[in-house]
């Protein structure tokens, strides 16, 4: 593979050199971690924003009207699509999936949909490195739209720079339902279909529950009314008081607001210096998986670990060793170093 | 902990005992490994069963039909049920989960669901120690019940000694939209809802499927005019040519024919050497996934890897180094034996 020319036509934003760095990534084929590790440097540029909640909750038309508003203002937008896929009907599980035709056609916006078959080192790390492509492709907004079903989508919201949480009336009996860690991840909280019954209602207790977490009532009182929290307050520069909006995605009702919050989250995360903390977090954690993909790739491929499972597997099965006694003395060996 | 005593209580199933192993291993608590490797010695006497399909193949109330067959038998049943369930509900994200109330109450019967949280060592694994601890109490068969939503539920399916994969007419166009892979974990299909619209066609297209698989077609055209395939065969001894059958769980037909297709599959495996061979791999693959538990655990709790990554980070987050250059040098300092 010529990384060099994939790097340039990559930073050139063409499509093919796109998708071929993406489809490398997604497989780990061999020199994905040289690409990787070569785009390092010049990343940080784009925006990553994740999109986030319940199926049914309108993520996909909401992320649409983003990526139309971002266009309206002259950017450059990429769209990471994460849905989990059923084995047994092969479509969306949750979704009801627009597929953004109405941007689908626009050189300047770029989207891919992720499958969430479990990849070698874990859907969350690669979709992170997708989008480290598609930041190094020049994009100057990555949203990063996933159904919330579980701990390892919710793991992937966590990526961005600011998520989106966006809940409907319908998505339960209020929020007393998330649970744990859920309200945890929004940077900005979207009552979407706002229109319909007990809109009202959510959107009242969700800034009552963040107002209590950030121990504030004061402020929550001024954001009940409407009015947007103090940007350059010290608590929203730390993401302690998300903002709640509402929109009706359908009609493009509340995306300008949304684009707005986001700027402002944004400004308040650069300005209250959160940004750089949040994504030294990020490539902390980030190095961790790269570590425990690499620990995986050489505990099976370099050292006798799977020979030495095969001479005690009789052992085990005749119940003279478990599992346990073997991955003991099998760590035990790599403990001690083990020569190749 | 009293290791010997929570054993005996274990082996006696009282049910506290069996909670409590269960709690202990689900959370990786300190002495899990040691509870499990005790009982390993004992293991293999459970026929453990796995029950999987789509959301809405009525996989719990076969399940139920199941129970009621075999306590009907004078057999002691455990249930894992392992479904997803929405971080913003709380609620099963997918299912219709019936509790199972006609079997509930039964002292012959134990009931757990399984959290879908990604534990330490992965579902799959835990669903795996969960069924060794329902074994070792004594319990006749072990069903495992779950949604097969992903690449990890389908894993856990694949935990039992005869996995049953349930569908319905309406899960969708047929069986051209099956995922690869998600065929080959059958080794008995069933097609739930027997008397709707379609079933005839989809129960006649797996036959079809099924015997092009095994490459004979006179075994097909025997199997498609209904009656069982002889379980004398060598294919079937392998499993290359599942039966079909059809059922209406909800009014409990054809589950009498599934309890004996299950010990027909059984016998085969038993008679054929498939079981020891199948079981022997399976423990190949728990001895693979525990590990890479320890390893994990070793990594980052034992070797100074935390620390290095600590150290770099600043340079990771200026660009100067990538994480894949500083996963590098913790991996080669691994590789060089890590003396704590």
């Amino acid at each position: 593979m010529d990384l060099p020319a994939l790097v340039a036509d990559l930073r050139a934003r063409k499509v093919p050199a796109i998708a071929r760095a993406i489809s490398l990534v997604e497989n780990a084929r061999p020199g994905f971690e040289e690409l990787l590790s070569g785009l390092h440097p010049t990343l940080g540029r784009a925006r990553r924003i994740g999109i986030t909640g319940p199926p049914g909750a309108g993520k996909s038309t909401l992320t649409e009207q983003l990526v139309r508003a971002y266009r309206a203002q002259g950017l450059t937008v990429a769209v990471v699509a994460v849905d989990p896929t059923s084995p047994f009907t092969g479509g969306a599980l949750l979704g009801d999936r627009i597929r953004m035709e109405s941007v689908a056609l626009d050189p300047g916006v770029y989207i891919r949909s992720m499958a969430t078959r479990g990849s070698l080192g874990g859907l969350a790390t690669t979709t992170r490195e997708v989008c480290d492509v598609l930041d190094a492709a020049g994009f100057d907004r990555v949203l990063v739209e996933t159904v919330g079903v579980g701990q390892s989508e919710l793991d992937v919201a966590r990526t961005a720079d600011t998520t989106v949480l966006v809940l409907v009336p319908e998505s339960g009996d209020g929020i007393q339902t998330l649970k744990s860690g859920v309200m945890e991840i929004g940077d900005l909280f979207v009552v979407n279909k706002a229109d319909r019954p007990g809109a009202d209602r959510l959107r009242h207790e969700l800034e009552v529950t963040l107002a209590i977490r950030a121990g504030n009532a004061f402020r929550h009182v001024r954001a009940h009314h409407g009015r947007p929290v103090d940007a350059q307050a010290p608590l929203e520069a730390d993401g302690k008081t998300p903002e709640v909006l509402a929109t009706i995605a359908a009609k493009g009702d509340g995306v300008a607001e949304l684009v707005a919050a986001l700027d402002r989250h944004w400004e308040a995360l650069v300005r209250g210096g959160a940004l750089a903390g949040r994504r030294k977090e990020r490539l902390r954690q980030r190095t961790r998986e790269v570590v425990e993909r690499a620990a995986r790739q050489w505990i099976w491929q370099e050292t006798g670990a799977e020979q030495v499972i095969g001479e005690r597997l009789d052992d085990i099965a005749d119940g003279r060793l478990s599992p346990y006694d073997v991955a003991a003395e099998v760590l035990e060996a790599l403990k001690q170093g083990v020569r190749t």
